[in-house]
């Protein structure tokens, strides 16, 4: 079975293996506050053009995700997000269980635009009884999207004008960010995202680390207290070090660039395989998660060979799929793929 | 600097490290249902002599407390704790932010013995008005506990035969519980620990493994849709294979006991270095944390070479220190550590 | 200006007063446990057919789905409730406060029916991805809805018959439940409800009390504790005879039933006022919330004299505005206000 | 029986009762919007000498302690208390249910001294393990204590001033409020209380109202969207102009310390009678709880007549005992409660 069912199948790039391999034996003071991490904090800042951020290592998404929000809103206010934003739909009520609510705003494609976000704060402030409701204290945004795809830097200047006036948080959920900067339609870069986001986290476990996410603390005003918060949700990993190598050894050299690179060109090489078939796809992704919408009979057959994931019912006889390349996705297995998928009738 | 200010001041036991080289490519699925979890969880089961155990990877101690915890209590109970329990100390009110208080009990060793609950339960449920109060609604022990002491056999005997009584979940924090089934003072075997507790966890983070402890539920009622707590409170890694592939290893061929006795042989030549100099120790402790109450001038001469935890003052001049032995403590370090020892004057 | 604008617009019906004042100087023990509520417990106990409902009282509607609510879930578990519904709309973040995510279930009448429950039930359990998601843990509706429909007792009967094969406990919010019972499409008693649901509350704040909601609990695996998370969540009222005393004189002598049948009999003749001027109704309510489509010059005129609710926005000219009407709305009032409607141009 | 045991057993003060008669069938819009909260507010401004205070009306204590609470910290930070204090002890966990620790102090009398808080706070920030601790976030006092002492102006000058250099809000439950002012070791004022607290409240449900606590918000910083905290912790009340009739009533001709004075003197005439007799006191409390400790004898002798409250076994064969007056008082109980005292042998 050649897995493409996630982007997170395998262990970590040779080259993290090789520097923790290297590190092991050295002695280093816990929590975050070694020399590794302040590397690894200087070229994440250099990387963000943001010499003034405050950086910090968390294990999992989720964990950053509830951190995050929990450390910026009051317990009246709620998160802005997608319908189908990973905290509104894929952790288990970890930011409700912190007591907020998620304020949906409907989406297709993951993405949401400045004018929802406007319309839904005015909607709130215009009612007269906008103190029976839950108040929108911040704006999360996925990039790239749980869909695959990507905000311009037109429509997150767009998001970030509007949060700013109406003085909500942007904070971008990362964690597949080098995909999503990889991405052909993304004309962002880290600075780019600095300057429009409040907070934002870089994503380690899909993007060749072992595991492990950079949160990036723009806004001056939320950066008070920030790692009680994170020792309280259960991310102050006692070995942060092991952190702190593993995103320095993503940043020093560009590595972190250079396997999103990778996935994305294998991912496309998928798409364009489906495409050229005659497959439609669900949603206009050009990161590293494809959505080809496939008959019954393809999906059973490219089943037996591949893993990949259910998306949704399309039709009674098609649904859409999700496959997903990453920096371990070897070029063989995509080209094995590409094969098969010519050989299916689309 | 020679490091005894904590256990995890390293990466991890080689034999992990070469595990996690060797199985880095193998592609899993994610979330801990992968074959090495299987592995792992059927070592662990064996071990523990219990095998309709219900085991669980997580990644860090805060974490597992809070989601062991969070299942298992009603809004209106709480945790009945030592002062010193690290749930009540020293997790930034991670429980409290799940909306339990800890019901804290004296203790001056760290351990909590069966009276002082029977005394707690019975005068919650003696009092008129309990309904106003929170409800003890499970107790919470740490073997090793924070100050390095162990229970006896007999001791968690009398535990949880109260707490079966009172129909409170007992629940046994092990971060450090290889070092504690090591010390010679302990006559408790996993087997043991299995038939006394309710719920417990053996903790990997400081026992060998780059990150890591395996929750071990027993009592089937508490079994019940755990992973989505796990979810919830951030702890579902997404390479949960990372963590069954530790614990294969160090459960396969008893790596976790043996690197266990290494890490308390070394502790008690620096128990019996002090000890020997005519230095007082705080708590008796014959597991891998030791605490001498030492002059300020031999902290100061000692903190020249090594680094330890400074843990109270006890007088205007002497204050209890922490030294930690671990998996990867060296021996040539101990042995320079205790003729520096011996030089001072006690 | 005459007040239509909500129920609770007045202080407490003649014969409530006037208990309270008769037992003003009567001492009682604190908390809920004298005899005046023990004797509202046996009134409604027997008026639900139910002798061994637990019937607990509280001060208002918010406090009461919170404590509900928070009393049935586990952490991971959420209220599966329509999207209309109060607890999703407007109580600020309350039940995620104690933190649980609402599920909602679209409605445009503020019902929701048993095939919803049954599909989004089977769609959590077969989401291979369902530990990544809020697992629901109740339904909640409300009887009459905040859109002034009821459910018929074949609904349900449906309703409570999934919920009961979905292990589901089924919370019937009664905040207005004498209107509703009152209502010309109501086939439901409250011995019925008492049969159908697992919990639910009898209004008493909107139904001639000062304040005052009756929890019934039916379930007996729900009973438990339930004064502790009364106190925890500040329900539980020091001078508890209050609310004693007012649901004695509610249900002693029938009183309940009769002042709910005015305030719907005046809103009858409002709605009919209405429908025979030409305006059509948003909601086809037949309890005391009436829901006309107005245009704006009618709104203009009716609000110099009357103070009601805006609802939504229509069109461009027209907006569905409420009318409520509650055991002390004066016949008068109602007489002059259709007379009113009639001679604008519907 | 002759009610002694707590100072909520009756209904409301004549005056009250007039009042909410009087104002029965008044039209006001909900949610203590009206004009009646106006006047009270106005009226309470006046009396603390605080012209830009905002006011807010709750029903009860827990539910007002936890709403000030929560509304005040961020998610890792606990409120300093004496473990005396209500929300230490008496409170179900409502504080911590919205996911605070409580910091406790010890204090006997049940009051702290601002050394103490500074200690604490020192303590906090000394620690160079904070950050895994939870940080103090404001101090919560009671004035008068749950033991019946009340704060001298000194000891509260002393307390706000080391609050502020701290940056820590002082928040004092003032549920018994009146009786603290009306002791004669009381020189503190409203005016008093509002230079030097940060948000207190006055309490009504005690002090001769039905229900309700009056909360003052003097700092600023505060003040922001309390209420939609209000909603969401369920005390907004619907007819919320039952709570400013009554602040009305009790503020607008001294009302308030009239009844407070009554309670205060027929509680000295109990502790004389006591004190005169032989027996001892728990606590030195001037105001209207008095704590005599009495041997068992006495104890079942006054109980065959009088309501008291068990408070603690002193000895073998002594209890301290709580004996409470309050504005409903009558004066030939407690003449007839003197003369039966001093028919017991001391």
């Amino acid at each position: 079975m050649i897995r493409f069912e996630n982007d997170y199948t395998e262990g970590a790039h040779k080259q993290i293996l090789k520097r923790l391999i290297e590190t092991n034996e050295e002695q280093t003071p816990g929590y975050g506050v070694d020399e590794h991490c302040e590397k690894a904090r200087a070229y994440i800042r250099k990387e963000c053009d943001a010499p003034n951020a405050d950086i910090h290592f968390l294990v999992g998404g989720t964990q950053t995700n509830t951190t995050i929000i929990a450390s910026i809103l009051r317990p009246h206010q709620g998160a802005v997000s997608a319908t189908t934003g990973h905290i509104a739909a894929h952790e288990s009520g970890a930011i409700e269980a912190t007591g907020h609510k998620i304020l949906t705003l409907p989406s297709d494609d993951g993405k949401i635009q400045a004018e929802q976000v406007k319309e839904l704060y005015d909607a709130h402030w215009n009612d007269v009884t906008h103190e029976h409701m839950v108040q929108p204290g911040l704006v999360y945004i996925s990039n790239p999207t749980e869909n695959g795809t990507t905000y311009s830097k037109a429509e997150l200047e767009a998001l970030s004008k509007v949060c700013r006036e109406c003085r909500l948080p942007l904070v971008m959920d990362g964690a597949r960010l080098g995909y999503g900067l990889a991405s052909m339609d993304s004309d962002l870069t880290l600075a780019d995202i600095a300057s429009l986001c409040d907070v934002f986290y870089i994503g380690g476990t899909k993007v060749g680390a072992m595991f492990g996410e950079a949160v990036v603390i723009i806004n001056d005003a939320l950066k008070k207290d920030f790692r009680y918060i994170i020792k309280q949700k259960g991310g102050l990993l006692a070995k942060g070090r092991l952190l702190g190598i593993q995103f320095e050894t993503l940043f020093e050299d560009g590595l972190y660039y250079e396997i999103s690179n990778h996935a994305v060109e294998m991912a496309i090489m998928i798409r364009e395989a489906f495409v050229e078939n005659g497959f439609s796809l669900r949603y206009d992704s050009t990161s590293n998660q494809q959505f080809p919408i496939l008959p019954d009979d393809v999906i059973l057959e490219l089943g037996k060979k591949y893993s990949f994931s259910f998306w949704e019912k399309v039709d009674a006889t098609h649904s859409a799929m999700r496959f997903c390349t990453s920096w371990s996705t070897k070029k063989e297995h995509v080209e094995m793929l590409v094969e098969d998928i010519k050989a299916t009738k689309g």
